[in-house]
C-alpha cells in the first residue's frame, strides 16, 4: 500500500443553479467578452424555447452572437474544425454551448482551436498542450457527462475510428447555467443513459485499493445513492423537479475532479466504452451500463472484495453481516439490476447490434497506452474477455 | 413546504493538499503580489519550524515580507486595526495567515481594512459592504473552522462584548496550503474542539425541514461520519496522517458553501456560541459541543423527528426499524457521547466556569436580529432555556 497522494484542488467554475437564473446570463457573458458563438446540437434547444430565451438575455446585455448548430452525439473533429473557422472569421470571444456533453465537449475543443493556427485534432492525436482557450459559458440541458464543470472533453474522428480525450484547465467552463427544468424534456432513454453515465463516473474513482480519503468515499457513495434514488423517479415523472435537480448536480460533482483528490487514476470502463462508441456510435451512458457490471465481475478478487463489499453495504444497503465475497457478488448483481431493470437499459451488446467482429480490435485499442490500471490491471486479453461477456 | 431554492455556487480557492506542496508557495504568492504580510498567532508556527519553511519559499521566489504575530484566539478588532496600519505603511499587497481559524479570520478583515480609509469595525457593526480586499493565501495549521476556503470571518470587540461575523466573496482566500502534517502538533484539546466545530458546521446546514438536495444530505452525513471516525483516532495517534488528512479536508468542506446549496439558512448554535465566546472567551468548538446536544434536545418535535431519525440511521448507524422518535432520541444521545466521551470535551458550562449570571443577556443578544430560524424557531426565551440546560 502506498500513501495517500497529494493533490491540487481548483474548480473555479461559477454555477447558477435553479429555475430562475436566466437573468444572470447577460452579466456573466459580458464579463468574458462581446461576441458569442452559440453552439448546439440537433435543434431541440430551439424546440423547447431555450435558445430564444438565451438570445433574449444576450440581446438585453448588448452581446452579439453567431449560431453554430448541428453538433452530433459523439461529436466529430470535422464539426470542430468548421466551428473554429467561424470563430476566427467572426472574431468570436466567448463560446456558449447550449446542450449536453457532446455539445460542451465540442465547444471545448472549438475554444482551444480558436486560439491556435494548427488543426485542433493535433491537441488530441499528438497531445499538443492546450495552454489557452476562449472562455466558455454553458447552458446545460442533460444531466450526464459533467462536462459543464470539468476540464476534459472527448472527440471522435470517424476517419481513424478514434474517440479520444483531451484535457486542460483552460477548457474548464467559466460558468454554467444548470436549470433542472431544462432537462424535463430529455427522453427516457437519454435520462437512463445519463444516470448510468453519472454512476459510472463515480465507479471509476471509487473502485481502487490504494489509500484514499474516506470522506471522498462517503461522498461518492452518496452520489451513487442519489442516482439510484432519483434515476427511476425521473423516468416515471419526467417533470419531477427534485429528481432532475439531484441528478443534475450529482452529474457535475461525479467528474469535476473533487472525487479524484488523492485517489489513483483508474477509469477502465470509459477506456473500453470509448472504443465501442468510436466504431459503433453507441450512446456513451448505454455503453457504460453494458460494460460496467461485466468489468466488476471480471475484476472481483479475494484481494479487492472488501471494496466491493463496502460498495454493497453503503450504496445498496446490503446486510453487512454477510461474508465479504457474498456481499460483493450481491452488489454487482444489484448494479446490473439498477442499470437493466430499474433504468430499463439494454443489457447486452447483441441487443444493440454489436457482434464479436471487432472485439479484439477494440480491446487492443483500449490498451494502446499500456494496460488499464483499474482495481485489477487489465491487458488486451482481459478487455477482450470482458467485451465477450457483454455480448 | 416551499420549493428547493436556487443558488449560485462559486468556490474558486485553489487548494494545495498534502505533504509535499510547499514548493508551490512561491509561484502562488507571486501570482498575487510582491510584498506579503505574514499573520500568525502565539508563535507555535515558529516553534514547529513552519514559519521558517514558508519564509524560505518566499525568499526563493524573491517575495518580500513583513511579520505580524500575536493574533489572539477569538481575534480582536484592535489587532486588526494595528495590522491594517502596517499594511498601509508597508505597501503590502498579499496577506498570508499561517495558523488556524482565528488567524485567518483576522487576516480577512485586515485584507478588507487595507483597502479602505475607515475603521474596519464598521464592516462588522454597520454591515458596510466589503467590495474588495487584498488577496489572501493561507497556510493552515488546524482542522476546524474552515475559514481557509470560505468567505466569512468572525471578529470580537471586547469593549462592546460583541463577537460578530462578516462575509464577502472578496475575502475568500485565493489559495490555501493544507498539509495534514502541520496539524500533528495540535493539542488534544484543540483537536477535539476542532472536530466538534466541523461536526457543528455540518449540523447547522443539515437540520432543516425545508426541501434540500438529497445529494447534499448524503454528503453532510459523510462529513459527520468522517469526523466520528477520525476525531478519536487523531486524539489517540496525533501523527496519524490518514486521520489528520480526513479531518482537514472535511473541515474545509463543512463550511465552504457547497452544503448550503439550496438549503435554508439556519445556523442557530453558532449564534448562541458566539455570545458565550464574546463574554467568556470560550474556545469556539468547545462552546459548540456544549450547546449543540442541548439545542437538539430542545428543538426535537414530532414534526421534525424524521430529520433527526435520518441523522441517527445514516450517521450513527442506529437501527432503522425502531420508531422514529426513539431513533431521534438515540441520535441525540450518540451526539453527546461523541462530544463528551469519544472526544473527551467538557460537557457543561459550569465545568468551564460559566454560571447563570449572563444567560439572559446572551440569549437576548443572540436574537438581536430577530429569532434564530433553525429546525425550530428560537426566541430569546428559548435560547435562555437551552443555555440553562447547558449549565
Amino acid at each position: 500500500m502506498s500513501e495517500l497522494k497529494d493533490f491540487i484542488y481548483s474548480i473555479p467554475t461559477t454555477v447558477y443553479f435553479g429555475k430562475d437564473q436566466m437573468g444572470n446570463i447577460g452579466s456573466e457573458v459580458a464579463s468574458h467578452g462581446k461576441k458569442v458563438l452559440i453552439v448546439y446540437g440537433g435543434g431541440s434547444v430551439k424546440k423547447i424555447g431555450l435558445f430564444d430565451k438565451v438570445v433574449a438575455e444576450l440581446d438585453k446585455a448588448g452581446i452579439a452572437y453567431v449560431e453554430f448548430g448541428g453538433v452530433e452525439p459523439n461529436p466529430r473533429i470535422d464539426t470542430v474544425r468548421r466551428a473554429v473557422e467561424v470563430c476566427k472569421k467572426e472574431g468570436i470571444d466567448v463560446i456558449m454551448p447550449i446542450g449536453g456533453g457532446s455539445t460542451i465537449d465540442a465547444a471545448k475543443l472549438i475554444a482551444a482551436g480558436a486560439k491556435v493556427d494548427f488543426d485542433p485534432w493535433l491537441f488530441v492525436s499528438e497531445y499538443r498542450p492546450i495552454s489557452e482557450a476562449l472562455p466558455i459559458v454553458v447552458v446545460l440541458t442533460v444531466a450526464a457527462t459533467g462536462s459543464e464543470m470539468d476540464a476534459i472533453g472527448v472527440i471522435s474522428n470517424p476517419e481513424t475510428q478514434d474517440k479520444l480525450a483531451f484535457a486542460s484547465p483552460a477548457v474548464r467552463p467559466k460558468a454554467a447555467f444548470l436549470d433542472p427544468t431544462n432537462t424535463f424534456t430529455v427522453s427516457k432513454f437519454q435520462t437512463a443513459s445519463g444516470a448510468a453515465d453519472i454512476f459510472s463516473h463515480v465507479c471509476e474513482d471509487y473502485f481502487n485499493m490504494e489509500p484514499g480519503l474516506y470522506m471522498l468515499d462517503c461522498f461518492m457513495e452518496g452520489l451513487m445513492k442519489t442516482v439510484i434514488k432519483y434515476g427511476p423517479i425521473a423516468l416515471a415523472e419526467p417533470d419531477n423537479y427534485e429528481a432532475r435537480a439531484n441528478l443534475m448536480w450529482a452529474a457535475s460533482w461525479a467528474i469535476n475532479g473533487f472525487t479524484k483528490g488523492g485517489n489513483n487514476n483508474t477509469w477502465c470502463c470509459h477506456a473500453i466504452e470509448h472504443e465501442l462508441s468510436a466504431i459503433y456510435d453507441v450512446t456513451h451512458g448505454l455503453g457504460l451500463a453494458i460494460v460496467t457490471p461485466r468489468w466488476m465481475e471480471y475484476s472481483l478478487t479475494e484481494e479487492n472484495a472488501s471494496k466491493f463489499a463496502s460498495f454493497g453495504v453503503n450504496v445498496f444497503g446490503i446486510d453487512a453481516s454477510l461474508p465479504e465475497m457474498e456481499i460483493a457478488k450481491k452488489a454487482i448483481e444489484a448494479t446490473s439490476d439498477f442499470f437493466f431493470n430499474k433504468l430499463g437499459l439494454q443489457s447486452h451488446l447483441k441487443d444493440i447490434g454489436i457482434d464479436e467482429t471487432n472485439l479484439r480490435v477494440m480491446a487492443e485499442k483500449s490498451c494502446r497506452y499500456g494496460g488499464l490500471p483499474g482495481i485489477k490491471l487489465l491487458l488486451a486479453d482481459d478487455v477482450e474477455q470482458i467485451l465477450k461477456n457483454c455480448l
